[in-house]
C-alpha cells in the first residue's frame, strides 16, 4: 500500500542526506524523534541553524570556527612555530587526539591531483606562505597516506625547504591508503614521534 | 589539547541524540554538513521543524500523521473491517511492506507488562473498542513476539472474542524475541498468510 505522510517522508529523506544513513536507519530516527525525543529534534534543528549561520573557515588556517580566528590559532598555549598541514578541517580532530601535538594547523582544502586537474594554483598555498612568514620553523605534513597525499607532501617540501623550514612527514604507522580522519589517537601519536624529514625520501 | 568550537560541539551533541549515532559518526556528519552539503543541513532543520510542528497521532488509530485522520484511516481503498493491532507507530511501515495487507491499524502505544506495572487501564483499549464498534470483523494482533507482546495478544483475544470478532495472530515466521520493526516484508507476508486463531493456542 502507499498512503504517505508527507512531513514524515520529507524528514526521512533529509536524514538520508547524512553520511551512513539509509532508509531503515532514517525510519528509526524519525520515530525516535517524534515518539521518544521531540525535545532532541528541536535541539538538533536549532544546532543546525546555529552552526550553518556561525561556522566559517578561520581566516588564518582554514579550520572550521565560529569566531574570526579559530580557537587553536588564538591560543597562547599553542606552539605557533610548529605547523601541521592537513587536507581538510575534518582531519584536525584526528591529530588533536595525539596528546604530544601542541602546534597549530594549516588546512589545504584539498590535495594535489593532476588526474583531476588540481594543481598548486587551485589550493591556497599563498595562505601557507603567510603562515611560514609569521615564524614557522617546522612543518609536519599530515596529508592522507594516498598517492595524492604523498605527492602533495613532496610539493610542500620542494616549496618550503629552500626557505629554510624543516619539512617533516607523519611517520609510517598511518595505514597506507587509509583516510586520516579514521585513524586512532595512539597510532597518530607514534606517527608524530617517528616523523621523518622528506629529505630522507 | 582542548580548544573547542562551541557551535560545532553543540551540533555534534545534538546529532548524538539520534539512535545509532556515536561521537565518530557525529563528527563525520558535522563535517559533511558544513563542508559538503550546507543545503542538506538547511533542508534537515526545516524538515525537523515541520515534522515537529505538524506530526501528531491519528485520532482514530494513533498512527503518526500530519492530518486529522491518518492517510490509512482516510483511504477508501482500505478494508476498514480488517484491523491490525500493533504496539507502536514504528511497526506500521513493517506491516505495510507486506503486499497482501490492505486493512487498517490500531496502535496500542505500548504493551501489557505487569512487571513494569502496565495494565489494561494504562493502554487506550477504549479506542480499540470504538474501532470494533465501527464494524471490524477481524483483528490480527501484530504485537511483538516477546513475552509481553504474547500476553497482550491473549488479552485482546479475551476482550474481543466474546463480541464475535475473529481475533488472529501473525503466524510464526516472525523471529521469536525479535522486534517487529526490523522484520523484512516477505517474512511478514508469510506470517500474515499463516495467521492463526488464538483459539487454537
Ligand atoms: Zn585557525
Ligand atoms: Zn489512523
Amino acid at each position: 500500500m502507499s498512503e504517505r505522510v508527507p512531513s514524515l517522508d520529507a524528514l526521512s529523506e533529509a536524514l538520508q542526506r547524512l553520511p551512513g544513513v539509509g532508509p531503515k536507519s532514517a525510519r528509526r530516527m524519525v520515530f525516535h524523534l517524534l515518539e521518544r525525543d521531540r525535545e532532541g529534534g528541536r535541539v538538533l534543528a536549532r544546532a543546525l541553524d546555529r552552526a550553518l549561520e556561525e561556522v566559517r573557515h578561520c581566516r588564518r588556517c582554514n579550520n572550521l570556527t565560529d569566531t574570526e580566528l579559530c580557537p587553536i590559532c588564538a591560543s597562547s598555549r599553542r606552539d605557533q612555530s610548529f605547523l601541521c598541514v592537513v587536507e581538510s578541517p575534518s582531519d584536525i580532530p584526528a591529530v588533536e587526539q595525539a596528546a604530544s601535538f601542541n602546534g597549530t594547523y594549516y588546512v589545504l582544502m584539498g590535495r594535489l591531483s593532476p588526474l583531476d586537474g588540481i594543481g598548486p594554483e587551485d589550493l591556497p598555498f599563498d595562505g601557507l606562505d603567510r603562515r611560514i612568514a609569521e615564524g614557522v620553523t617546522e612543518v609536519v605534513v599530515a596529508t592522507n597516506a594516498t598517492v595524492e597525499g604523498e605527492a602533495t607532501a613532496h610539493y610542500i617540501y620542494d616549496r618550503l625547504e629552500p626557505q629554510g623550514v624543516r619539512v617533516t612527514r607523519l611517520a609510517h604507522g598511518v595505514p597506507l591508503g587509509g583516510e586520516l580522519e579514521f585513524v586512532d589517537g595512539s597510532t597518530i601519536d607514534r606517527a608524530l614521534t617517528r616523523r621523518y624529514s622528506l629529505e630522507e625520501d
